[in-house]
């Protein structure tokens, strides 16, 4: 099968190489209007060759969108206009706002929304993770709205790269993804300009950073131009969280400033019980 | 050499097990109130020999305190009063308040105060890591305050095991520590308490929990026991930066409400810049 992966970065060559190793891809085509990308991919032969969009929709039975959604949004009913048989999917996290963009494209049914849950805060396709993807979850929204052979494609190039599926209603899909991934970068951000801002010696971050404080900010090297466009389409759900995260925070302050530190210590014992859930 | 580790939990026993692996000590005695961790710690051979507390300083060179900083705080100077010409060194995550403590005492020089930057989310002599410290930097306080061979020695014990050395002053210390390091779990903490508050279905936090998800969110799995004293010796400085990081996620909350997403960018771009510091 021949696959075209438009955006050469992290996601789409690390897909792209998982693809190729598993054999659900015999060939891959890049797009990209990011010249240095491109190349790089070329060179790192996560893909075989590269093409302008159109030639590549053309020679291939999947189109893969793996760019920012705000040009995931713009890109995908001309994209959808050039298609025949072929199938197409996105990657984005979040699925709302685009699925509406398309709902009444008269190839609605070629197009499969789906966000397979992994990253990194590396982008890049120098950043490309060779067992990517495997043992996660894959969501897949608006099933229903899709054409069988679509999904079923798509179905099984997750199970192929090892990937768990997971069906969803896209506004539903939203709003789990800021409580759970979303919220985590805003928190992360946050911290490295929390500490940015009073660690005025940077030796001191350097040298005393922990492992804790480097897994808690890991997430805020993440690139704004993938995360503003994400917090702008997920916004209510994203300020929804936000609100609840300031109000816990507030409840800790409230306890150092009173020293309760017998609710500080049933605030820490009710934060543990995440435990349960992730070991 | 005998050395005696108070404290026979997550820091104690990683840290008897570098020493005799690195050949620093032939025998490590433990002692602790709690009964499980101390027979466990036999068990899975951290420790040679269990013993009360006034025999196994009696025996030691060097006695090293690893458990809670409340704790730490109330033993120290019955500890110093026992003393002849053995070491006592701390390893607590904070130090003002436990200098403080024993700054007049007569034995004052034979106590050395540290704390190596190293630590996981999990407690108990069963979740020892092999290659623990290795890399991290070992702070020391009060340096002028303690007899040279103290120090010596301390000094060579942290270099044995692979980390680098830092002098600071305590107060310097505790604020450092509430940047890099206090802050990160409370901010975890926190993310915890609001991913619970609204995520009520605990399978959708199972399955689409990112990694990114489960890095931040790590350090909420700590225990409270070690934590709280730790608050509480620190807070006014813990105050002061979690005051700041709540400024921080209203800055990002203001952008989102006014739909500002070329100050979220900018933001992000300044978050970003952990990227410098920690590669």
């Amino acid at each position: 099968m021949t696959v075209t992966v438009i955006g050469t970065g992290l996601i789409g060559c690390s897909l792209a190489n998982r693809l190729r190793e598993t054999g659900f891809a015999q060939r891959v085509i890049g797009v990209d209007n990011n010249e240095k990308n491109l190349i790089t991919a070329l060179q790192l032969g996560w893909i075989d060759s590269s093409m302008v969009l159109d030639e590549a929709v053309k020679q291939s039975n999947l189109v893969i969108i793996a760019i920012p959604v705000d040009v995931t949004r713009k890109l995908l009913t001309s994209i959808l206009d050039k298609l025949d048989k072929q199938v197409l999917m996105d990657v984005g996290s979040t699925k709302g706002a685009i699925c509406q963009s398309v709902a009444d494209h008269k190839n609605r049914g070629r197009y499969v929304a789906t966000h397979p849950m992994w990253g990194t805060e590396k982008d890049g396709p120098e950043s490309v993770v060779k067992d990517a993807f495997k043992g996660r979850v894959a969501v897949i929204c608006e099933k229903d709205r899709t054409d069988a052979d679509a999904m079923q494609l798509v179905e099984d190039l997750y199970t192929r790269i090892g990937m768990q599926l997971v069906y969803m209603n896209a506004e539903v899909h939203d709003m789990h993804a800021a409580y759970v991934s979303h919220i985590s970068h805003i928190a992360s951000y946050a911290l490295s300009l929390t500490v940015l801002e009073k660690e005025k010696e940077e030796d001191a971050i350097f040298e005393l950073a922990s492992g804790g404080f480097e897994s808690t900010v890991r997430l805020a090297k993440s690139n704004p131009a993938m995360w503003v466009p994400i917090f702008e389409q997920n916004r209510e759900n994203v300020l929804d969280v936000l609100n609840e995260h300031i109000t816990q925070l507030r409840k800790i302050k409230s306890c150092l400033e009173k020293e309760n530190f017998e609710y500080l210590k049933e605030l820490i014992e009710d934060a543990n019980k995440i435990k349960r859930i992730l070991k």
